[in-house]
Parts: structure tokens; sequence; C-alpha cells
């Protein structure tokens, strides 16, 4: 009979222990810097109904981008963010929240497309929302800046500094409303800043040629970029009022101990449901990875699904995007995350094996990481190469002896020395590990 | 526009911020015990192709069971257990893996079926597997009944006490052999055994006598539940080698400080690729919930996958069937989770919010989980009813006054008392919250 595959479908991310080991020391950092912040961890379920995944109904081509099935009359699928979700369970649970209700999940998300190189057709992210009923300061736009920049600084040593670019949705409405764009050419115009960056210059000129068909609008539109947008005080109120917000709230930024904000108007955040204020993190260290973190301020995060109007302010953390990417590019050093344990309890004779796992228990009583080697039989060779091979940073080793004066021989394994313990002076050796 | 709906679809699981916080608080204790215990945590794909998740091919029948898609030329489908992806990880990683090799799993899992009461179909399970090549002493099976109760302790004070039963599947091959069942004759047997506590004395005898025709045999069976299995003792050198195994297996069970442990050979984990000895742990304080834990040792984990015979010995918790069941039942006193923050930070006027970050900085800073309330320009009532509705345990009340003087006035939620307090002192107060 042939064997099954043993790889994974394509676009789906498999770690080695010691990856995930790194993976999950991340995770739980950044996860205590939310959790500290206030924000409630939501596990939302990963199967929606596919009305609440989409409002299309070109199911053929929603098909190549999602993945659906049926149950019955039933069409579902498997989420692709985090909003879809979050978007009902926070209208389905109106009065079980309080609001500004903080709310995060760290979970896996999935597109249906076709892999491509660097995308994961399943990967995790990290949300964060902020919302409230009827109105939200902007403070707490910035208190979400503030919490992702804590919680990218909580693994620094292994993503290096991280930056974050302030956009402002409100000011572009703003400016093609003074230039007198009609609806298809504000949308049009968008689209094209949103992708500037990926477009050239060349490119994103000819576009706005193409959609503007007035060479004064298209140099007023790229002047923002070359000679910024302070020009365009004193223009209309609602520029004014949008400028104003901007600079307003990287000072509130300041306030809020964030570092390395600065405002970048070619921030779009797509044609997302974004209405305010936008910003994306990026890593210096690593400008292949583009955005690390987005988000922005939306007007109405349920109307699909209730009639409150809910205001938030959210951000997505690419978190496969980020750790899976820089391990696979061997960006990060996995050495600390070698050792699975630390200490190997190795045991000669099975005559003492219940000697060995009641020092087993104390040890992990005590917090230390510990796995005897329960083939008993083997030779003391053979156990010595496994405690070597498994990384362990040391061997206990447990003979007839050490059961008779109820003693334990401890060996570091990087060191090779070797020296008798009590199991209390064992442990405090190993805590120390 | 109609809206849509906001409950989630039927069978699937969303909790309230309180129940997710014992719900991350119980996964956290369990998942500690199993670092500790050397178990490598895996987080394969939800997603395999569906030739690794099964071997049937009457895909209309496989379509009910699972939740199946289609993409381009490859069928594939949400796993239903943590085994399936675990032989195609360990059969694709021999050479990466250190053998015996100690894997968990805390993952969703998925069934197809249509909800009924109590059944999810999405759901967590907690597995423990150990894995050796070729050989593996069932001291390893000891070891992992001895962290499935470590772990259910570390959750005593939710779930109360646990007990493990032990099977043997070997015990029964022999006394079938003994009895000479022919092939059919076993197979039925084996499932009117697993089925026995479910359907009663009586269609028990019923149907092994349909199956044996032939009431000597039919006694000889049912004697093993009333009599005990010694009395097969010395009946063949099969039943004896079992019945040691068996017997054996308890006292290094007492060895490894397993408590509460007994033989219970009604025990037989339905068909699965089981070979060996088998367990379930149950909760004496909740029989409604059944099975908290099973397992048991197979003979050839990754056959469909791989040329090397790995053995081991796995296990999966029943986690989200465990403690979603016992919130759903209101036997989970949720008051100690209700508070999602120790402090909120309560800020009297714009101007003071630059102050009250570096409070809620330096609070986080120390672990205390604090949120501010960010409308500033609300009056006092609004923002303690905010802080009381959170279920806060102390409030930071920041007004002018205490910018001036350096100082924070700590109101403690519960008694209503308040004092003025200097930084430091309050997180000194907060920590011991």
């Amino acid at each position: 009979m042939d064997l099954k595959p043993t790889k994974p479908l394509s676009g789906f991310i498999e770690l080695l222990p010691a990856q995930q080991r790194c993976f999950d020391e991340c995770a739980g950092r950044m996860l205590r810097v939310l959790r500290t912040a206030g924000f409630s961890n939501l596990d939302l379920p990963a199967i929606e109904r596919a009305e609440v995944l989409t409002d299309k109904d070109n199911w053929d081509e929603i098909e190549t981008q999602m993945f659906l099935f049926q149950k019955g009359d039933t069409k579902m699928g498997l989420r692709y963010d985090g909003t879809v979700g979050l978007s009902r369970y926070v209208a389905g649970h109106l009065n079980d929240l309080v609001f500004p209700f903080r709310a995060s999940q760290f979970s896996k998300r999935y597109r249906g497309e076709r892999a491509q190189r660097g995308r994961y057709r399943e990967f995790y992210q990290m949300d964060l929302d902020i919302l409230g009923i009827g109105a939200l300061s902007t403070n707490y736009d910035a208190e979400i800046i503030a919490v992702i920049q804590r919680a990218l600084d909580s693994v620094h040593e292994f993503i290096g500094d991280n930056v974050v670019h302030v956009g402002s949705r409100p000011f572009w409405d703003a400016l093609f409303d003074y230039l007198g764009l009609d609806c298809e050419q504000k949308k049009n115009a968008f689209i094209l800043i949103d992708k500037k960056d990926k477009m050239g210059d060349e490119d994103f000129s000819e576009g706005l040629r193409d959609t503007l068909g007035d060479e004064k609008k298209e140099n007023e539109i790229k002047s923002v970029f070359t000679d910024g947008y302070l020009r365009f005080v004193g223009k209309s109120d609602k520029l004014d009022s949008a400028i104003n917000e901007l600079t307003d709230f990287m000072k509130t930024l300041d306030a809020f101990g964030v570092k390395n904000a600065e405002i970048d108007l070619s921030i779009a955040r797509g044609l997302a449901y974004y209405t305010g204020l936008v910003f994306e993190f990026k890593l210096p260290a690593h400008p292949e990875l583009g955005t690390a973190a987005g988000g922005g301020r939306y007007a109405d995060l349920a109307e699909k699904f209730s009639k409150t109007k809910i205001i938030g302010v959210g951000a997505a953390i690419g978190f496969s995007r980020i750790f899976v990417a820089l391990m696979e590019m061997g960006r990060i050093d996995l050495a600390p995350f070698s050792h699975p344990v630390d200490a190997a309890v190795l045991i000669m004779g099975a005559d003492n094996v219940w000697y060995a796992m009641r020092v087993v228990d104390a040890l992990q009583n005590a917090g230390i990481a510990a796995v005897p080697y329960l083939d008993a039989d083997k030779k003391f060779k053979n156990q010595i190469e496994y405690a070597d091979k498994i990384n362990a940073k040391y061997s206990v080793i447990i003979g007839e002896d050490e059961v008779k004066n109820q003693c334990l021989a401890v060996k570091n394994m990087e060191s090779g020395d070797q020296q008798n313990l009590s199991l209390e002076s064992a442990i405090e050796l190993l805590k120390s590990a």
C-alpha cells in the first residue's frame, strides 16, 4: 500500500518543537501585556454562517477566497479575520458587556486562496479592539497604539524596534472634497494612495492622471507626499478639522508614552471599514515583513447585526506573519528554545523507578521541567545519550547507591561536571538553571 | 435591511468574558503541568488532506461526519481529533525528533454531525502522547496517567477528585481465544463490552447470546464483571500474561504516585487503534460528564505514513467537555473571574490624561491589570459607575490635586474606603489585591 503524504498542505504552518517553544514564548509575553492592559480574551468559533462572513452572494468567487461548506441548508465557512466574529458577538451580548469594552482575540484565521510565497492559508493574528456605544474618545485610539507597542516591546529581543505610522482617512476625504472629485474619482484615488508604496512614483502619477484627467489636481495630491499636508491648512474647514485631529493625536500619543510615531498619509488601510485615524506598525530591522500590525477607527462595527451604533478602534497584529516568517528566515536565534527540559532523570535498573518518580515529582512541583527515562534496563550510555540529544541542561542519575543514600548524582550536561547532592540542593541548583 | 443573526451556529461554543477567564485559567494551569512534565506543545494545522483524515472513500457518508471542502483537485477537511495530525507530523519529522518523544496538543477539533445536546461541533481537547521507535516500556503508560492526574489535580477546586479506571485489550483477546470465538464473534463481543455501561445488563446478555449462541461462553464473559478476572489465572499462557501485565501495571501506577486507580475491564475505548492497556478518567463529583479523559497504548501510530514502527501511548482530555459543560450547568463559581482588572484609573479632566497614563504604565509594569477611563470629560459619577460595572477591585482617581501633589486617591470598590497614596504605596496595595 502506498504511504500517505507527510507534508502539511501548502500554505499551512508546521513548526518543530524548538520553533513552537519560541512561538509560544512570544505569544505568552504579548498576551500578558494585553491581560494587564485589561483586554478580555475572546475565543470565538472559527466557523461562521456564510451570511455572517460576507454580504456578497456570488458564491463561485467567494468560494475561491474562503473555506466554505454546506451542512443541511446552512452555508458556512472558516473566518478570515477576527472582526466579523467580534461584530456578531458584541451585537449579541450588548447587555452582557460593559462599554468601553476592551476585547482581544488570538486565534487562527483562514484564507482559501492558493498559497503564495509568504502568504499562509492558516495563520494567527492577535486582535485588539476597544468599543463604545455611540461615542468613543480618540484617546482610545492612542491607547490601542500604546498597548500594541508594549506588546511588541515585550518581544524586542526577537524583532527589534518598532515604529508606528499614523494616517488619516478624514484628511483624504476633506482634500478630495476640496479638489472637487466625484465619487468614482475619490474611490479610485484612494485605492492608488493605498497602493502607492507598492506601485512606485511613476505608476502612481499615471494612475492619478487616468482617474482625474486634471494635472493640477494630480499635483495637489502628489504634493502631500513631497511638501507635506500643512500647506492645506486653512483651505477648508473640513481640511482644518482633519489636520487638527491628526496633529492633536500625535501629542496624545506622546502623552501616552508612545515612541517612534510619525504622520504618514500614505497609510490608508485599503478599502476596509475604517473611517478615522489609521495606523501601521513596521519593524525597521525587518522591512521585508511589511506591516507588522495595523488598524484604525471604524464608525459602526455591528451595523449588520444591531441597530445600536458601536463605535470602535481596532487593530490586528500579524503574529504568524512576524514570528513564523522570522523563524523560517533564520532571523531568530532558537538556541534558548532548544531545551525542552531542565533535567533528564536517568534510572539505572527497574527497581529504582519508584524512587526516581518521587524525584521527578519533587522537581516538577518546584517548577523544574523534568522527564524520566523509563526504559530503566537500558545501559547508562544510551540513557545519557538521550539526555544529550534532548538538550537537557542537567542529568539526574539514580541507581542503587543513590536510592540507598537518598541522594542524587547531578551532571551538568554542558560542562560535564557531576556532583552528589541531596534532593533539596539539587532543586536549588536546577531552579537557577 | 434585515439584521443578520447574532447567535453562533448550533454546536459552537461562545463564552462570556468571565467564563473565558475561567476557561483560560484552567487551561493555563493544566498546560503548565504538561510543560514541567517535558511535553512539547505541537500546534498543528486544523486542516488536513481528506486522505490523511480517513481511509474510507464513501464521501457522502464521510461528509456528514466531517467538515470537508475541495480546493482545486484537493479534497481537505477539518481534523476531528489530534492523533491523525500527530501521526503525519511524526512520520514526516522522524529525524527532527528525539524518542521517546513527549507531545501535547491543546487545540480545537471539529465534528460535522448535527449538534446534539452536550455534543459540540467545535471543541478543545488536550492530547498527550509518548512515542517510541520500535519499543516503549509500559512505564510510559503509567507516566501519561500520572501526568493527566497532575493536570486534573491542578484544577481540583473546579472539578473535584478524579479516578482512573484501567482496562486491558490483551485480556479480552486472550479470553476470546480461550473461549474459541471466531473473528466476527470477537469483534461483536468487544463492541458489546464497550457499550455495556450504556446498554444495561439485560441488553448486554441478550447481545452476547445473539452473537455467541452459547450460554456457557456468555456466562464466562459475564463472570468477568461479577466474579472478577482472577478466576482466569492459569487458564492459558496468553491470559496469564495479560493478567500479569495488568496487575503489575497497577503496582507501577502506585509507584508513580497515582491515586484512585482501579482495574475496570469494562473500559474498552471503542474500536479505535488501541492494542494494549486502556484507561479512562472519571470525575466522581460529576458523573453526568461521563469520561473526562481517556487513552491507551497503540502498536503502530503512523503505519499509514511511514514504514518505521512508532509505538505509543496517548490520551485526550475532554477539555471543553469538562469545563464548558460545568460552566453551562452553573457548577463552577465564576465570582473569582468577574474582575477583568485590579484597577480602573479614573481621570477628572482632559489635562490630566498624560499623568494618568504614566500611572497606568507604572501599574501595568508592576503586573497590575489596570485600565484608564479615557472619556476624561465625563462626570465622576459616570466614571465611578464604570469602575463598579466592570467589577474593578480598586479605583485610582486622578484629578488636578493629585497631579499637583503627585499622589493618587485609591478607592476600595468593595468597602468604599478611600485613601491618598504615593504611586509606590498604591502599587504595593494593589499588588496584594
